[in-house]
């Protein structure tokens, strides 16, 4: 677990922060051992932290099996409705997402990932389940490269080359020179499409979403199975994605 | 904040949880007052926690406003991709709700709460935006009533007690004995059917998820405006709400 200490450092809320970090998809229940082993901590320590947890009703165990409780949610939920986004986007993501018959989602940045805060699925695309507070590095999604496009240019360099591209698919672009070329064209044209970049058969199209001041805070996207022509799925849905952007934009000027 | 204790109870963890839950829609950004005074901290001791939590990724200053980053998402992510539920039951509910084009969701029980785990919306009809993590008490609910009369009788009384039941429209049952007599119907029935006693306009019909034992872990709902006969409504979203959840049910006792 993270060491970055100094003297206002309290290091029992980022140990206890780790061990609700410690349960997983393959993981959803541990013991006191697991705790410990998985959380970096001494075994009476994780102890603590565990009964801490269940006193407050983020845990729960039967005497011998700990697993995480729907309250862990509310920390969560303290980002997302403090954020007023989600809210503020959901009915025109419905709206949109009826309009063309396709999913789209709205998404953050958090350094060099996206983070989903809202989400229309119509139908299941990517092999991985997208639900709100999936991540995905931002270099190979088109949400991401509209927020990275954002950035100023010496920040995307730093955020590229701390995201360490590869290659997800065979087309993923991974070139840092390559990439900036891509994300000046898309600061340029208001819009990224990838196409499978993150994963084969998948392709979307994303824009900004503009804060008050009239930055960029978040991104919204349309994405479906890469089959039939790449220009004309984009043709079809660029103009409905954008007026969805924009009827965003200005609700979100009125707060 | 809680004072429940014991030599045990690490206070520090309890205070940085409050902290992060100082946040919400009405308080996206907090000086060190405001968190100082919503999670009834000393300023001293404040600063510490919101020192540590930027520190660790999960908060962000500009040097007088603190505010919440997507990172805190991973927290109720961690509980979300442990339940394994959500994973399973999303394709299910979104071919469900295509099917019968009407929203729907699945929620488990917390204490006397429902809280949702996933959601498949089509349109907006509800005054509240419902995201992952929302709450709702639970016997005012079509999901939380299949999930109270899956309890012991004794449980139930005590549930419903403590939720304290009070008249959300002028139809919410908030008797405790009719509240019992409908859950004894609904366990008998198999579904749960609420028509106007969450919010007005608003009609919703559960059904059980099963885990691995047999015992009901979560609920899928149907939710939609309350127009035209709600018999007639039942019954073209009751079949294809079973049978969603039986697939979800042998997907469950698959893992």
């Amino acid at each position: 677990m993270s060491e970055s200490t100094g003297p206002e450092f309290v290091q029992s809320l980022a140990r206890g922060l780790a061990v609700i970090r410690a349960f997983d998809a393959d993981h959803a229940t541990l013991t006191l051992s697991d705790v410990s082993r998985r959380a970096d901590l001494p075994r009476a320590a994780a102890r603590r932290f565990l009964q801490t947890l269940q006193t407050l009703g983020y845990v729960r165990s039967d005497g011998r099996d700990f697993a995480l409780t729907p309250r862990v949610l509310e920390l969560g939920f303290s980002y997302l409705s403090a954020l007023s986004l989600p809210a503020v986007a959901q009915p025109h993501l419905e709206r949109l997402s009826r309009q063309i018959d396709e999913s789209v989602s709205a998404a953050v940045r958090d350094g060099h990932d996206i983070v989903y805060v809202a989400r229309v699925p119509t139908r299941r695309i990517m092999s991985v389940g997208i639900t709100i507070g999936t991540r995905f590095p931002a270099y190979a999604t088109s949400m991401g490269r509209v927020l990275l496009a954002a950035e100023p240019e010496e920040r995307i360099a730093e955020l590229i080359g701390a995201a360490r591209p590869e290659p997800l698919t065979p087309r993923t672009r991974t070139d840092v020179d390559v990439l900036e070329a891509e994300l000046a064209r898309v600061r340029e044209q208001g819009w990224a499409l990838v196409d499978e970049e993150l994963e084969r058969g998948l392709r979307s199209l994303a824009v900004p979403v503009h804060g008050r001041d009239g930055s960029v805070v978040a991104a919204v996207n349309v994405s479906a199975s890469a089959r039939g022509d790449v220009d004309e799925w984009r043709d079809r849905c660029l103009p409905p994605l954008i007026a969805a952007a924009a009827a965003i934009d200005a609700e979100l000027r009125l707060l």
